[in-house]
């Protein structure tokens, strides 16, 4: 028995770093007037300043332009003013045409169905067995009318990375626009916007030991679209709202701490979860790509037992792990990931994704594994499934 | 000179409470999942718990159930979702027809413009001098096929109070729904929902010294409403998106710290200022009402002077006021408020608008008006409209 709980779930990435909450609260505390330029008082501008500086860094972080960087309250709004954003302002231009993967996550993925149920014609094209994108299917849906693609650059649940560039080439040759929801890639893996002819780019604070409530849009310039929400004049009028200072600034920083060497130890991590889980469960399956994965993501099924179970199991052992996306978490339902590799509903509910972050060590890795091991062999002791198989 | 900088605008209720921070604390540090119901793990059901809290204060706060509240990112997601997803959920029940008074906020005001541009019929109702609906022109202007009213229960700039139980019952016998962007009065003037027959209520954390990026919309039971963007099924699948625990939590607890006592010393600093200024200064104007008028603002033109020149006179003494309201202080364009109370555009420009918070004193109230008088003065001096008026 551990005497901490060990997170190996979302919450590895959404525990905010300490460094994170210095920056925020001066913020919070002493500069925490509202955004204003040459008519305001000097906190006002002070407070631009410090809003404006966490849209350089968050600019710099994909090689664009501060002006062409918009903050939000995270993936979900990113994603919804993006797709609705573009396809609203190209209505009557192009046709009403969409085109997503099958495993985007739900804001893409659910914003797409809510377009279908409108009229318009939504292509959701196939994932290979690794959760890699059917170039040959998506060159065959895309068109010179086709009014976006929305592509994540790595899945939420299996941590496929998606060959980006390739993509938005085929876009760009088509003068089609792309979206790519990044939120579970962003900073770990990294993406050049001065060198891949992405139009839109979805980031999130939360995955990144950054402040929950806190995104941003990456529109290139000149895309059409249309403002999110209606009201103040805000984020150079594209997004009302009052801007949530201490929230970009917590961002900004958040990205600031990402560091390579951060990034390769969780790919060491992810390995070593991988590799000790083959070699010392038998029946286990990887989802996902051994090679294009993000490096904080591993994702295993253990066939003949409930990833609930696992859960409620490794639960009162101290580790967090989750079965399916967050979402799913909340229902019984299979994961639209898992099926869209071609996996059934027995591999979908086996599975566990291991979600890496800043705090966890080594130690985790092994100790997670071995407990698993356990309560593997315990569950299909008395599974019917595994008697069976 | 001061030795401190005096707040006396927006920034004196965005400036966040130390005790609000310290009850966000442990939800960016200790329990930090993703909220979970029966399916998850231990960490997400506290996280779960901690968020249905926070609901169930806010819910209590206006006399509602915890299940009518939604959190979003603020007032203007509140706003726009209530309005947007209002209208769209009685397209083809009722008309095209919205009502809204001419002194809204921004985000119901140019939500509604915006149905205005979509070729819906708008009503922008007139106020009085004082800022008060003109009950006779919205009778006039409300059937029963109008889809929406929306009233503001206090206003952004003058603090002018509604009379939100007039207003609900004339809607009610219409069978009309009714939204208030409550932002500007919320725990400072009590509303009660279990009483007065208001169906959407916009709140905010940022007017009460509670976090940035956070708001909340009551929607009563049984109003039809669409989903607010596309996504997860938090919220009850009213909005999308990850929840933002901690900010709800300090949203919380923001509300916790209003007293019936705090309010009542805000109001005495309020008539402290008006008073004096009306003492000790000519030529001037109460904008709003003297008695209908939220606590802790109050609004004054001091004619022949221009409000963006007294207001960087007052930021170098080490006061900071603001001039119309936070949106307007980018621009130089006029007050729609003052315009709308019958001001034109000299007592518009001449408006100073003092808000007050929690760490504002008597000594701050006094200091202010003494150091008006002197830069009044001044300014008047060399005023060719003073000296011809």
């Amino acid at each position: 028995m551990l005497d901490r709980m060990v997170y190996l779930d979302n919450a590895a990435s959404t525990r905010l770093d300490e460094k994170v909450l210095d920056a925020m609260k001066p913020y919070y505390f002493d500069i925490y007037a509202v955004a204003t330029s040459e008519f305001g008082y000097s906190m006002g501008i002070d407070a631009k300043e410090a809003l404006e500086g966490a849209r350089q860094t968050i600019a710099s972080s994909i090689g664009a332009s501060a002006e062409e960087i918009v903050f939000t309250s995270g993936e979900t709004e990113s994603s919804n003013m993006a797709i609705k954003g573009v396809v609203a302002a190209l209505l009557g231009k192009k046709d009403k045409h969409i085109i997503v993967s099958k495993i985007e996550d739900f804001p893409v993925l659910n914003t797409a169905k809510a377009f279908e149920k409108a009229g318009y014609k939504v292509d959701f094209i196939s994932v290979d067995s690794e959760g890699i994108l059917d170039l040959e299917e998506f060159k065959k849906a895309i068109n010179e009318n086709t009014a976006l693609v929305s592509i994540q650059h790595a899945n939420q649940e299996i941590g496929t990375l998606q060959d980006l560039g390739t993509i938005a080439r085929l876009c760009k040759e088509k003068g089609v626009l792309l979206h790519t929801d990044a939120t579970h890639s962003y900073t770990r893996v990294p993406i050049d916007v001065s060198k891949i002819p992405v139009d839109l780019v979805t980031m999130s604070a939360h995955t990144i030991h950054g402040p929950r409530g806190v995104g941003a849009l990456y529109i290139r310039k000149g895309t059409p679209i249309n403002k999110w929400m209606d009201g103040g004049f805000q984020e150079s009028n594209r997004r009302a709202g009052l801007e949530n200072i201490p929230g970009a600034v917590g961002f900004a920083k958040a990205v600031e701490l990402v560091t390579p060497e951060e990034n390769e130890s969780l790919s060491t991590l992810r390995d070593h979860i991988i590799q000790k889980a083959e070699e010392e469960i038998s029946h286990v399956t990887l989802n996902g790509s051994r090679t294009r994965r993000v490096p904080h993501n591993a994702n295993i099924t253990f066939h003949y037992v409930e990833g609930e179970s696992m859960t409620l199991h490794l639960d009162m052992r101290g580790f967090a792990v989750s079965t399916g996306s967050a979402c799913f978490s909340r229902s019984l339902e299979a994961s639209h990931v898992i099926l869209g590799i071609g996996g059934d509903h027995e591999r979908a509910h086996g599975s566990l994704r291991f979600t890496l972050g800043r705090y966890n060590t080594m130690e985790d890795a092994d100790t997670i594994i071995d407990a698993i091991k356990e309560i593997v062999e315990q569950l299909r002791a008395i599974s019917p499934l595994y008697e069976n198989k």
